[in-house]
């Protein structure tokens, strides 16, 4: 790697950006030039990295300097835009947004689970959806125990999912809300204060919306299995940036024993176990806010199926459902963790 | 009917016990008179009912007034200790409590579902759990599509489920929450300001909660049938007075197909349907809050299994979920309301 790696972060100054710098941080980066790019309108700030002072850059894929790696943290059309022209020039892209997710070409990974799908021509990474990340950390373990038929999972997400304007909107309009003010929502349709509401994503003609979409596609790409079902409820909650999940999974034949399904999740890296029946304690998100791992909990058999088990999950949408995810892609792609 | 009933409501100032105060305005009880009973605390506070200031009075059972009919808006200990004594004077007694949902000789109600289970002889009918209200609102009209095998089932609970005092320690750790105070909760046992927990009933043996296991318990009640198999997590959200709940209703025989569901719940009574795809408009708190009826939207074919369909549902915990549905069990007795 001689003297570092030239980095660049899209979108830096956003919430998915923002957690990828301070991730960038880690003293396991050896990182010799790192530029921040944003909007025209956050062009000029200071951003502060280790002991520097970073100004946020305008991009020109014209005029760029060539970086070995570049995270994407903004929209699906400006990924469209960039990312190919930076893949021919060698440039390891790791894309948070969608744009390139279910191309064919492109491995779609959580290295905890599918690392190795990545081919040594693969310069273009694509980042899964955030609830795909965190259902499939709880998940994929398990298919030690079977083959895997359907995973039911109904969704908590949080505001951040809707970016740093979704988590402001969400506070001020509870702030109104607990002053009796009217309050106009813009980054939602609709008002989120003590609310909740369907994801606001296009439905389908088969009735599911985008979100889900993505989670039953990128759910059969990340593990490889064409066959297995999927069904989706993805609903917003006034939570700020964890999302959780209420999860039962089939199995092909009989469920795994509760404690077996305890054990495999506690001894899978990223993954932490939250099971305290007694003390009627599971996770939440005020435990995974801010945190790296996912935690579990809820851990069941399914009295309604003896083939399925049910279990909850909470994970931080910005961290293990974005930017520590793509970070994560980037240590193993420069063999900065071989965990 | 001669000069009117003689009501009572024990638990007047409770959250639920408001709203049946409410409900028994309406012109069509023909009520002579109105005894409110309530905590110490509470004796000696005026409430407003028709064009009446009522007094709450302490109920006692050796002096009491013999009422026709008795709703008991307090706790499970306090139904067992006044229950049995007022049926056995011919009381009519509508139980919001759990006390007597599973004994065999009480039916367990929800009008539009099972009124025609309440024998001549029953004096004592109770009102089921919230979350179960809800759930068979939705799930028992599709009976007619076929036998029902299991029902997979994800709520999104309020505060109102734990009483005034719930709500009110969402709303004020809330506000502490936004103005970067520490809060302590003293109703629940965590923080609630922009998070969520699993429900906080005792867990079973097999892993599921009270709230869960009265879910499974008294659906096969009301629907009569014994083998319907349930799978419930049950989770508080940060929302203040209605529950929402991700459903998926598995057949023995193919699913019915999505019109024949919308169609079917839109024409049965208390219920609407929000189903609007194109402008991504489905059931909500919002919606339903201070509503009587249940809202359900998201009817789609579950795309990981033929023999089912899922939903989405919202209703308003202290209306339906309690004081509506036990006011409408009244109605039905006393021939006030025979839709």
């Amino acid at each position: 790697m001689g003297s570092g790696l030239s980095v660049g972060v899209l979108g830096a100054t956003g919430a998915v950006g923002t957690e990828i710098v301070r991730l960038l941080a880690d003293e396991r980066w050896p990182i010799s030039e790192l530029s921040l790019y944003g909007s025209e309108r956050s062009a000029g700030k200071s951003v502060s990295w280790r002991d520097l002072n970073k100004t946020i850059q305008i991009f020109d894929i014209d005029s760029h300097n060539v970086h070995d790696l570049v995270f994407i943290a903004t929209n699906s059309q400006n990924s469209q835009q960039i990312a190919p022209t930076l893949t021919k020039r060698g440039t390891f892209v790791v894309d948070n947004t969608s744009a390139f997710r279910m191309a064919e070409d492109v491995p779609l990974v959580v290295p905890e689970i599918n690392f190795d799908s990545i081919q040594p021509e693969n310069r273009l990474i694509a980042n899964p959806n955030c609830c795909t990340i965190i259902l499939l950390m709880a998940v994929a373990p398990l298919r030690r125990f079977g083959k895997i038929k359907r995973v039911v999972v109904s969704t908590y997400q949080s505001a951040s999912g809707a970016g740093r304007e979704g988590m402001v909107e969400l506070e001020e309009s509870t702030r109104a809300y607990l002053k009796g003010e009217e309050f106009s929502p813009e980054v939602f349709p609709n008002d989120y204060a003590f609310n909740l509401f369907s994801h606001n994503t296009e439905i389908g003609a088969d009735g599911y919306n985008g979100e889900e979409t993505k989670m039953i596609l990128e759910t059969r790409k990340i593990l490889n299995d064409k066959e297995i079902g999927v069904n989706p409820t993805c609903i917003r909650v006034p939570v700020l940036r964890s999302h959780s999940e209420s999860i039962t999974v089939e199995f092909e034949g009989d469920a795994p024993s509760e404690s077996n399904v305890r054990e495999c999740l506690g001894a899978f890296p990223g993954v932490q176990v939250i099971d305290d029946r007694a003390g009627n304690r599971f996770p939440m998100p005020n435990d995974s806010n801010g945190q790296g791992d996912v935690y579990v909990g809820r851990i069941r058999k399914d009295v309604s199926n003896p083939h399925a088990i049910s279990l909850f999950v909470c994970g931080d949408q910005l961290l293990k459902g974005a930017a520590l995810n793509a970070v994560q892609i980037g240590e193993r792609l420069f063999g900065l963790n071989n965990n």
